[in-house]
């Protein structure tokens, strides 16, 4: 359920950050407003997929959750690819990958456990979504490797691209059928973990769908604003392309998983945590990204998957120290601490770029 | 057993194989014929070496079984090391373990989990097997990237490589001594699994002998014819040396695990599909590519242990993702599937380079 | 308990040591002498910090144990930074820790399991160590590949290592609140390992701080005059600054440990032996070298934490065969070849270099 203050909050940030837009307020102040007002929307737009998705029944609902759940990135991406910042969302990707994988995940572990000495989870889940974060780190590591080694044509790399995207969708695809069809008792967390997860707000069904269309809009129209500022932002700020993508972008984008899976780790309810941060890092890697590869051919084409030595390092990193931690179907404060620390030495390397 | 209808047809592509290499017919021909018939030999030596092995009791028999395994493999890179052909070696070398590894156990793992929900095996031996294989890639890895670094001499290379070769070499004894004596309970599958694997096709042990001979001198004739078609197989359907050798040689040499690990894993014994895909992965990497590096030393020498960083990085993704997924000792379809996508994206990166 | 021979040993080696040095006998013999007579000295100053970490109570005692269980390395290091030899400062922390997660654990593992067919130890804790030994690899891994990637300034560099520096230390501290505070109980071997461990030598309080100062002052002394001749050293011998670092100081350096940890290995308490290579390790990589960052800026600065190439591919090989061996709480002789495999694969690298 969301609080009373919401709905104002939601409609006064939007009308600022419009304003500030159309009336050409100081680029600082845009890009202040446009990240707080995209904090609402994005909350918003989060709630009306989970209510879509309870009336659409457990199978379909469970897909459109999943699918639709980085819905806020894909949006934002979608304008940036749109203005040719291809640079910026692969940054925004490794971003949010990493910021789910470290600081959400991180954060989660260290305050739930600061309350609860010791949080388990589904040891199952933890070790197939190891194998597919793997999958997803070969799938983008790959082609990055063989281009620099072996001077691939710039053809051949959007080819090349374009068919290991393809074939990361289709592996989304039979995730969904498998932890959602065929092996969903094997992955299920106790059942009222799971419930708890998608808490409906109580919405009709028409008033769902209805404000699942006005949220994506704000999102999109908040996005479009939030992108325009970013070249200033970086300039008044001296930071980095890659920093602002990277780091700035993902924790505006993330901020609504953020949040819930916080909150879930202080129930005592890690496995629904987890699930949030590795399933949002996982949809990125395997959804989000391959399908901007196909979204840029609309708009002309050119965005390839090929990422920066950094950032495979910097998703690497995160995936390995993840996989370690989780593996054992349990955390401590004191690995919600290593994750931190991780998340904060490679915001420091990104800095120093 | 082998089927009625084996013998005939192994006699028949010996035959068109021999003819279109000695009266020259067209290339793709003579690739063809060569590429059929030695699917049929390497089945014939790998049901002779189980026989023999067989009759030679159960400890030495298994260190034959094991230690000849691949010996198609091995009579196919000597020929292609007496041409000086050391980087379509390598290559088919890293073709051999990523195809054991990515398409045999995926192939198994798929085929099988669609008949079967969960496919459990002695979870001891996949932790060992996934020490071993850190050893290989530590061993291949260690070499190519102090060589990349610091510009050793070639000379200095090769010593290097004679040295790491002798070291892999023992380090595969000793397997053999604790799989097969000092540790065999604490390794060994269900008992019933254990004798399918080497179902004996039921020859005297005087016939076994016979048919292990003739079937060396059939796979060694046909390697020769196959090798080379190689030059004239790539230069008709445009194809870098590289793939050939990981891709097609691989391929054509692996055919007979790949056929024997599926039909287990339908059988649900997966436990010794892994063994297979995995243990023969294991003897390419700790065992046939040693032992080619002093084969080479009796044409002349040449032959390092440095392979490139696309077929490290091949290799690499390989063992991670095998050791991800069977390391918690069971499988599933989509297991399965995620070593074929990993292989197809191999595929796709080796061809375009 | 120290054997009585011990004590005229040290004395004697010292002086030995001491002769050489003032009277300026042959580069060789120095080295031969300071060499040896540091192992007597690093042998009392392991036994004097135990005895006093058993006067100052359980939780303090640990605390002792653990952050000076390197003293010795500490001292060396610290004489080393004051002749401005970084390089050999890295190559032998670099040492140190393939040392212990290597030749360490790997002599101890096989000769232990030379006696007993399995060792078994708290999984728990190889889990929470794998976790720690990967935030070290990252720590080290992350600044390195920045920065040669992106060319980041001599300056930027040096402030990013000691941030990377102040990180590492804060998770060090974290650590030894965690195991020693909130999750005692959870990492615990069995009772008697423990107490075994720390074999008090019976010494009285007193006599236990001034050996512990009497062991400091005379660790220094002979640091400083191995030092002096490791220049002679590798002269003489032709053996490259990065070898001697890794391997001759290290060995040397790392003695006390060896000793100890394979002799708790032959009295079946894996889990001790593990506890002494793994937390050495990971004392040197989250504690010592984050500390020599900060002592480098007493003499002058300039040391960064950037590893070179080959070191970080040797690190990170030592923790992922280590990590791998040790993950499922038991060992046997076969794990522990394959480390000292790994170690020798190593070093014949490192001296072709």
């Amino acid at each position: 359920m969301l609080k009373k203050s919401f709905y104002p909050l939601l409609i006064l940030t939007f009308l600022l950050s419009a304003l500030s837009h159309y009336l050409h307020w100081g680029m600082e102040l845009q890009f202040a407003f446009a990240g707080i007002a995209i904090l609402f929307a994005a909350g918003l737009l989060g709630k009306a997929t989970e209510s879509v998705a309870h009336y659409a029944g457990q199978r379909l609902g469970g897909f459109l959750n999943a699918t639709f759940g980085n819905a806020a990135e894909l949006i934002i991406a979608i304008f940036l690819i749109k203005e040719g910042l291809f640079e910026i969302v692969k940054a925004s990707l490794t971003g949010a990958i990493i910021g789910n994988l470290l600081l959400v995940l991180g954060a989660s572990a260290l305050t739930g456990g600061l309350k609860f000495k010791e949080q388990k989870f589904n040891v199952h889940l933890a070790g197939q979504n190891a194998s597919l974060m793997l999958l997803a780190i070969i799938a983008l590591f790959i082609p990055a490797i063989f281009v620099q080694t072996e001077h691939i044509s710039v053809h051949d790399t959007l080819r090349m691209s374009e068919i290991v995207a393809a074939f990361l969708i289709i592996a989304y695809i039979g995730w969904l059928i498998y932890s959602m069809v065929t092996h969903k008792d094997l992955l299920a967390d106790n059942e009222e973990t799971k419930a708890d997860h998608g808490e409906s707000p109580g919405w009709s069904k028409s008033l769902s769908v209805v404000l699942l269309v006005v949220a994506t809009v704000m999102v999109a129209f908040i996005s479009e604003w939030l992108v325009h500022t970013l070249d200033a932002f970086s300039a008044r700020f001296g930071l980095s392309e890659l920093f602002i993508g990277a780091f700035v972008v993902a924790i505006v984008g993330n901020a609504a998983e953020h949040s819930a899976a916080i909150m879930l780790a202080l129930k005592n309810k890690m496995g629904a945590a987890v699930e949030i941060a590795v399933g949002s890092s996982l949809q990125i890697a395997l959804f989000v990204a391959p399908v901007l590869v196909f979204v840029s051919l609309l708009f002309g084409g050119g965005m390839n998957l090929i990422f920066t030595t950094i950032e495979l390092a910097a998703i690497a990193v995160a995936v390995f120290i993840a996989i370690s931690i989780s593996r054992d179907g349990s955390t401590t404060w004191f690995e919600g601490m290593l994750l931190l620390f991780v998340y904060a030495i490679l915001g420091v390397a990104f800095f120093f770029v």
